[in-house]
């Protein structure tokens, strides 16, 4: 059974975007996973198809209504379809590699992708809707932070990438960042490779990068370590 | 002078993907900015137009090699071109709205997408790249990072959101995430719209929507609260 996302969105035609092509892509292609687009605004009742209206409150922009966003789930999805149902929002959740590990084990997921100032806070709560975030900076809509996730998670379903070990060893999954690369040539413009990687000696190159990926850890991110290693405490200022 | 994003990809076709639609899209149509993609594999010198190369000190995945990406960046861009040069990885430096505003008035961004394990670190160090990440998670390839970040830069840009107060009381502006919103109708299944929203009277709204975003930093994200405020610390477990 294959990993199954349906997204709700304003503006379907704006998938499958980057998901269409490379790995994502041959990954759709094969049915390894499926993307369902809902266009919300074909749940709207008036005549104007209207999706959005002012805050209550006052203040700029315009609000998603409650009323059609949970029409527009109520129609698309059973009562007990298991997925997780998320809202990409900047005050969600934010998005760790662990919730991607997880995602990508399930049966696939829901995602509203929200428009505008924000959605109304009733549908949410009505619907159980779990908000997340894929960092701390504003989006014009949800869209895009819905392409990030399903790229995430579609990466690390089985078979989708050609080296699965590779997914072990990279950036967030030990904890810490990913120690630095190299290839071909062994000289450019005067810089070589660290003589370590070239040694051919497999325990020492293995100590190497997990002294690399702790440096870079401790020089960049700090608020990564584990609280024994952290040295003035977690702020990330 | 409008804004101008310069972005060297394996995935040309991937551009401009969500941008070309939406805010961002009429932004684009408008030419409050602009957007050139270069096509990193267009500057490979073999007969194979090679761009990667198995890692040094062996281990799974492929490293995008330095000579290429070199060469493909000093093709592109004057050696005086004053646009920061940035490489979405997920080693980089966490994308916040602070620095969007600074990219946001600035000339443009040269923005490198990396693809494969990581990129040889040489070119990095050579060429002087920043490394930004937009969270802690993994991506299949730069792209789509690049197209966040783009997004999030594009809809700051002078002009480009209908209401230019808009960007000013959202999430993360002021230090903390944003008020819930609700909009019409005023019930709906049952549930009806916060008193103070209706009450008209501006200074009550104002203070609700206040404590409302500082309740809920507090609850989802007491990381982002001054540490005066932070009751136990800045742990984001």
């Amino acid at each position: 059974m294959s990993f199954k996302a349906t997204v709700l969105t304003l503006y379907p035609d704006m998938f499958p975007g980057t998901l269409g092509q490379a790995l994502a892509g041959k990954a759709l292609a094969t049915d390894t996973w499926s993307l369902e687009t809902v266009q919300i605004r074909d749940f709207a009742t008036d005549r104007h198809r209207s999706v959005d209206d002012t805050p209550a409150g006052g203040g700029a922009g315009m609000v998603m209504r409650a009323d059609v966003l949970a029409t527009a789930l109520d129609t698309t999805v059973a009562a007990d379809d298991p997925r997780p149902r998320l809202l990409m929002s900047p005050r969600g959740k934010p998005l760790t590699q662990k919730m991607v590990r997880d995602y990508a084990a399930s049966a696939g997921m829901l995602i509203v992708c929200g428009r505008f100032e924000g959605v109304d806070q009733r549908v949410i709560d009505a619907r159980g809707l779990e908000e997340v975030s894929i960092g701390d900076y504003v989006l014009s809509g949800g869209e895009i932070a819905a392409q990030v996730l399903l790229d995430a998670v579609v990466r690390l379903l089985p078979g989708v990438m050609g080296n699965e070990t590779s997914g072990q060893m990279e950036s967030f999954e030990a904890g810490w960042l990913e120690h630095p690369h190299y290839t071909r040539p062994a000289e450019w413009e005067g810089r070589g490779i660290p003589d370590v990687l070239t040694s051919g000696n497999h325990a020492k190159i293995a100590d190497w990068r997990r002294a690399e990926a702790e440096r870079l850890t401790r020089e960049r991110r700090p608020d990564l370590l584990p609280p024994r290693n952290t040295p003035t405490g977690r702020d990330k200022g």
